[in-house]
């Protein structure tokens, strides 16, 4: 390949990865349907010809967003695969989220549950997208439960993964960055009654 | 007072009440930012100046409409101030819902949630006054785990509502109206905990 074409390469890449950047920015500033192509291009910066030469249309940019962020390992479920810590360790390491966005200083909830939230029609793409990161976020979940051992691993994982989702919530509406605490103890109770083996622990009964 | 003058009363009060019902399915099926207040006066359906003369901006209507549901008592903190129910009842009625939306018959989460989630900004009044309502959500929970008995109040009710919410949040993005019953199962565990007395149960020691 030519250096020019190289070059080419590195500079389109380069504005995708900046578009994608100034998305994450203000969409966790001021909300997705909020923000406009026009204010995305201004904040990366780029032409609006390049903007619309990577994605052709707002909803195209809202799903290379929530991907690029489910890759990134930055969400709830980021922690969940890291082989160096334990089973235990990473599904407590769910609830040291939220992150506060360096902008406003405000902090963020769950990007998949928010996006959802903002495109509430279940067969929306986005919609769609945030399901299957929730839904990969519980199988994950639940292997590490299987893992430990825990009675009722299915139930207990969606246990789990409601507390992370409700802390995440409340976290941001409550502008609190530590309120996964809560959730937190929660689910070490949850956690230990189900390594104690007590079939009724998980709340298998009412699945 | 005349009885003109009474039935131009009537009148305005039945536009105010449509032009808020309106509001409610539109924000339901779609998010709230990507309604505009044009849509509104046609699906209430009201001019634009009779819409304008009662909420004189967005911001006004969509508080109006957040403190609207409030009151009506349909929402996840509805069941707390049932007399008629016993404590532990109340509490756990907070997991019987989401509503499914009668439009797209897609599954709503908490409507204020949501609307932080759209308005990120933690100074923004539709922001504060989600807050406020998931704040009276906890205060009311508190006060039935208090008369109940159980240790730790104040942290259990933390896990209870963070329970609810999170609740609320996946049963919206996954589309299922049943998916409370995790968290109903997860939150008479810790409500057991606590009444037995143990007073490491209700993760006080974290908070």
């Amino acid at each position: 390949m030519a250096t020019a074409a190289k070059a080419g390469q590195r500079r389109g890449q380069g504005a995708r990865d900046r578009i994608l950047a100034a998305a994450d920015r203000l969409f966790a500033r001021q909300g997705i349907t909020a923000t406009g192509m026009e204010q995305v291009a201004e904040e990366a910066p780029v032409s609006k010809r390049t903007l619309y030469a990577h994605f052709r249309t707002k909803s195209e940019l809202v799903l290379a967003h929530l991907r690029a962020l489910a890759s990134s390992g930055n969400t709830l479920e980021g922690a969940l695969t890291r082989e160096d810590l334990p089973p235990r360790e990473r599904i407590l390491r769910l609830f040291d989220l939220p992150v506060t966005d360096a902008g406003a200083g405000a902090v963020r909830g769950c990007p998949f549950l928010d996006a959802a939230a903002e495109f509430p029609d279940p067969e929306d793409p986005i919609h769609v997208c945030a399901r299957e990161q929730k839904l990969l976020m519980v199988r994950l979940v639940t292997a590490l439960v299987t893992e430990l051992g825990c009675a009722g691993p299915a139930a207990l994982a969606e246990q789990l993964v409601t507390l992370a989702d409700g802390a995440a919530g409340r976290a941001m509406v409550l502008n609190d960055p530590d309120y996964g605490r809560f959730a937190r103890a929660a689910a070490e109770i949850l956690l230990d009654r189900a390594l104690a083996g007590n079939s009724t622990a998980t709340g298998a009964k009412a699945g």
